[in-house]
């Protein structure tokens, strides 16, 4: 087959094989999902579109579409356990809003429990102070922004838990795809602040689930 | 000589000639300020050396050295007229101090009352708001911010007034001089912000004198 | 619902809400419109194609569109009032329009009389100077400019009245998408001008209406 | 007094205040330390030249230097706590030892156990295997590597824990002062990775042991 | 004609001409195509569609296409010998295979025999170590990766092989089109290890054809 | 001997051999010197330091040294021939001179009459136009500049002669080290101009040479 | 209008308005050239689209297109003259003919006689030197190329003509839309190279034209 | 110890431990090839300055020190074997011959005959062709040049043997430090060439050397 099924990664390093979508058609979408199915692996496929989805519901038809996380879920066992602590999503605006449910799906996928703090960006900082407590009260956050990239700073200088930043591509002109955002997010003058690569939900939310899920 | 002083500047543009002294030798600083203070105009050199002032006051005998701001300032009349409004100068760490006062002193010269309000950076973001009565009734804001530049962003979300923000170069590695920092200003989501080139306090204030002495 | 309106904002920062249209589905503009529309609340939405406006004349049928400058618009008073002062729009060329415009809408969207001067770049410097009177006239100056981003220094060093330069991404090759006029106008050796994003004609408007209007 | 100490920052952040030397006088290191001792607060002052100890040793006489860390240490109880879980640091080569040791001695201030597993950089990856039952074993695993960045990628695919990437400035020419790097493990194959400023190793010590200190 | 054939190039540089069909009309490329056949020339086309394809088709019948490859070949003669000594093309994952297929079909059109290793990148080591030996029983091996580019490095300090790097323009954000893959190869740690443009499978296995073919 | 003197350039460019002095030692430059002198060329070397010239003086003992255009020149014969046209060398600021007089130096070395215009910057555009006529009479015009580069437009949309451009490396923050000023000029709204590297005024001085003696 | 002909431009800077089509609508091109018809001016528009063409066509019937040089040329009087010396127009690949098009197009509306010498690139420089004679007669020579650039070095070294060297975007990766080609031929180590923008075919004729008519 | 010497890495990569000098001290430079001294294995240090050598001689007496080429060499066995057929190394101009020495250091280290083909750059070609011979016989090319790098497009051009492209850091201005050379070379038109790190000379030996002794 043109590509090959890492059965072993979950057990090797907590986190199973996941499809990325863009770069494949939909035909090979639709075959990986079918052998995952038959193989009993439980499917999460990223940056998919509605088309693509349809696609793998003919052969995985209890399978499930996140418009706006851009992901498709399938699990074999609907009674799966959640952790009991969970993972913050924090995102500055509407437009920042893929990127955080793609984390959010990623994260509830991998077993864990979920909250999401939206809306709260820092030209109207009083909107996170007053959601402050339920994000103090995470065991990770992970912090979406884009255009300035300001929130995981601030964010940072008022909690005492482990901040993973996800800078979004959201902005236009010199904000050049997000690099202005992942530059301001490396330079953050809080402490206990890290990040991923630009528009990486998915990412931020493999390390938090890893950082979640340590006993 | 060298260098001809445009004395018609002041009318012209609202801000005489000032001596940017860096690719000066000591030598040419001294000379320019002796005509300046024989011609009866009022000195400001920036970017100065203590060298540099030592030279300069074997001319002019009762100039002064604000040693952070690296500026040498002489004025003919001592009981010079200043604003009654105020340039609020808000800065986010110790390490952008010598911008903040550069700013500061040009805005004295240039005939303006000043408010400092310093170190309040967002990672500790209780401090900004102790102070925030004072950063509200100013009616034009400089903010000086290194690092992730988060800081104007902040500021322009509570305020119903101009933010000049001035990115400064002190951070290290993915700060690239400063550009992270003018990079993220510029792509602030606080509307009425505007933002001059890395370090230039003097820019700032000019620009924040003529607003602020607006009739 | 998806997005909540500031209502706070004006009061707070001095600049209401607007609707930045990009990365929205016509039909949550439309319900935006709405929303404001029943509420009291002024409308001013950017970047906006006619399709879009159509969607929102459904809902509120007396908006107005500006094509060139791709705003919607609509006042609940037709008597508004507009400051004695105006805020002077010079743009270089014919290209530079749309940003312009963007700037031109929102400045009399926030009650600011409006003086174009347009295509006067600084290749035809002539056209410029039989101009020069109405712009040292404005109490605040907005310069629109692509391609090598000189005209704001060639207006900075004629006028006494603060410069937002605005740069556009109007041109080719090593322009780099605006990235060039942007950075030689942070680097525009005449004093008293401060800068925007790229295209970002409304930040312009935003800033300049609030040094127009101080009292 | 120059400088203020945020006495809370360890309460509300987990972290306490440290001094970063860069950019400060010797004087003032020496002040700062002066007064973190007589409050009874631990002091950690990192980026420390050797000039810049002795100063601080005539104050604080007790204060050890850590000269490749380049960090200055002293805690007021000699008896501290430390955590039974251990911080890996794993480092590439012999040149990104300062940052590796930055880190240590960081992750110990903050009382973390920690083993360093160093010179295993992928050009010779049979020196990584020979280590890797101590690098899985941690609790959560810094890596930090320069040149290509490389071994955040290799480590992430064999082990189940957060790994925090930390790209140092190690190379030449299109190295770019660890830009390299820093894109490198920004754009890693591996799932659970996060990254931080290149050569800071404070920053990954601050939120490893915000991980490692998880209840 | 609208392009000259150079076909003295074979003899001086070892390598024929080929047609580059970005940029060019179908019916440019057939018409260079028949121009080939018809003065007993051997033909390669890259980065060719299938619509491409299929007017070639139409003047030169026994033409094949590689879909994944992008390559259109034609040879007069079939039984063509083939070097003993292999070039082995690893790549690191599905994403890069388009560009390791070109290499392949250029270096077979070479005359080289080829050994493909797919689907082995440093996320999962493991894969890499399996096929170990047949990559260190080549002459020279051609390595493909995008992302964080580090198979080369991993590879190179396995064999004792000249080792061509091809980075891929595979991945997103802090990617950079492949600027980042190109980056890290080329501060590769492991010796004996050169780079070719982004996505440039070609130029890879022309170079490697000259070494595979030197007496 | 370490560096071959190319004899013939001069017959076939236009150009003689210049010794480049950086990246030599001021024993390798007397000894290229020395060679040229008894081979009976004249002598030009650029950037060259005072101590630099002291050597070679010791062997050519009539040459001369221009401090600010960092130039040693000796010729042959004294009564040289010069053009009847001149090119006009135009910089912006005083600290442009270096490069503006390494242009000059340059041409009038290669036989061409020179006439300087400096210090009419932008900023303070009545300068320029005080100055246009000697610079319209000139065969081409040099313009040196700095910060945003803009002289050579504004110049350019007055003369119908061609404008060769020299960006300076003079500014900070923004400035890049002399890329905005390039980027500038290369997106020059003016036709009729082409640019050099920056501080590259021995190259434009070449050009405008070749111009300027064109029959 | 929405445009104003700056018909002094002729007389002032050598060169006459210049339709520039990309951003303007078909119908504003077409009534620009109706009115400049109208008033006895010559029309050039460059890149121009065969839609365009049509559109102008309907009110300027004598009008031509150039597709490769995507041009549009009309001329009130066919017998003009032509200048005695000539512009050679040397080009390093097919791809590039586009840029070396609108060179050769734009040289000739402004009255030059014109010599292509094309698909001499550096990787085959034998057919540079059979070409040599007519480029060395050229009284300016305008050198565009793509890729690293390099043919206007080798040219540039072979020739006492000035050298206009334009580079073009062909190339892929590395390359960064021609930016690689730009900054190599701004490097080049031969004397007496000056560079326009990206693509710019019309500017290095521009400059040419007013090269080559100098009395 | 601080350094672990990688015995086994002549065996696995046909490349034996080098000691890279810098961020290395003088005493752990002479510690490291003391014991390698001892071990009896064959040393070459790289970038080495002349302080070093010194430091080294003290306890490895016969070891030798080439100031250009800034290398320490030292052989346990004088009658060592030399490769029949050479490596040609290349070098445009006399600026890039530290990187040029370096590489040929390196070869004949590694046991390789090499023959020096320096000064022949493309702006004067003619000094190429006069040794085209010489480099056509050998079994692999090494090209070396700074500035716009053009040398390895035209000695690919010429040759059927593989060529080893080094872009020198040789250059001011829009050189940035060898990137515009290294971008170039990335983007020859001349197929059968790779490219190693900006002044890798050692680097590219490497791999020449690996080719050169192929059997
Ligand atoms: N949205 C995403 N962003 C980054 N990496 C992803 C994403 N979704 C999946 N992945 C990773 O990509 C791998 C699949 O890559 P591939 O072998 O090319 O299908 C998965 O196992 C994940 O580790
Ligand atoms: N610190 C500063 N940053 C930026 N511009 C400055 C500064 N200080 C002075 N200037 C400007 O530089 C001009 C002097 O430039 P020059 O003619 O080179 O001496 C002054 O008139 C100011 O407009
Ligand atoms: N995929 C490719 N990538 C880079 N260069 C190529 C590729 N395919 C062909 N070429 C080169 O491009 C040349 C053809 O260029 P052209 O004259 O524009 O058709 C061929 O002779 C090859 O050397
Ligand atoms: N292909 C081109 N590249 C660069 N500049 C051009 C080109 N064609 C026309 N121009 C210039 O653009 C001007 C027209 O600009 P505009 O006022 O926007 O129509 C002309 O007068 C020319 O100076
Ligand atoms: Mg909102
Ligand atoms: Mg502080
Ligand atoms: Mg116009
Ligand atoms: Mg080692
Ligand atoms: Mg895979
Ligand atoms: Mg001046
Ligand atoms: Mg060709
Ligand atoms: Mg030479």
């Amino acid at each position: 087959g043109f590509a090959r099924i890492d059965s072993a990664r979950q057990a090797r390093t907590g986190i199973p094989e996941v499809i990325y979508t863009p770069g494949k058609t939909k035909e090979q979408v639709r075959q990986i999902a079918e052998r995952m199915y038959k193989s009993g692996i439980d499917i999460l496929a990223t940056r998919a579109s509605e088309e693509v989805f349809m696609h793998v519901r003919e052969v995985v038809p209890e399978v499930t579409f996140n418009k706006m996380a851009r992901t498709i879920v399938f699990h074999h066992h609907s009674n799966r356990e959640e952790t009991k602590d969970y993972i913050a999503i924090v995102a500055a605006g509407t437009s920042d809003l893929p990127v955080a449910e793609e984390a959010a799906e990623t994260a509830r996928f991998l077993g864990n429990k979920v909250e999401r703090i939206y809306d709260v960006g820092v030209a109207g900082i009083h909107r996170l102070f007053s959601k402050i407590e339920g994000i103090r009260e995470a065991r990770v956050i992970i912090v979406v922004a884009g255009m300035e990239g300001a929130l995981p700073s601030v964010v940072g200088g008022l909690v005492n838990k482990p901040v993973i930043a996800v800078p979004t591509s959201v902005g236009y002109g010199a904000n050049l795809g997000g690099i202005t955002a992942l530059l301001a997010m490396l330079n953050s003058c809080a402490a206990g602040i890290s990040v991923v690569n630009i528009d990486n939900g998915f990412g931020a939310a493999c390390q938090a689930s890893l950082i979640n899920q340590l006993k």
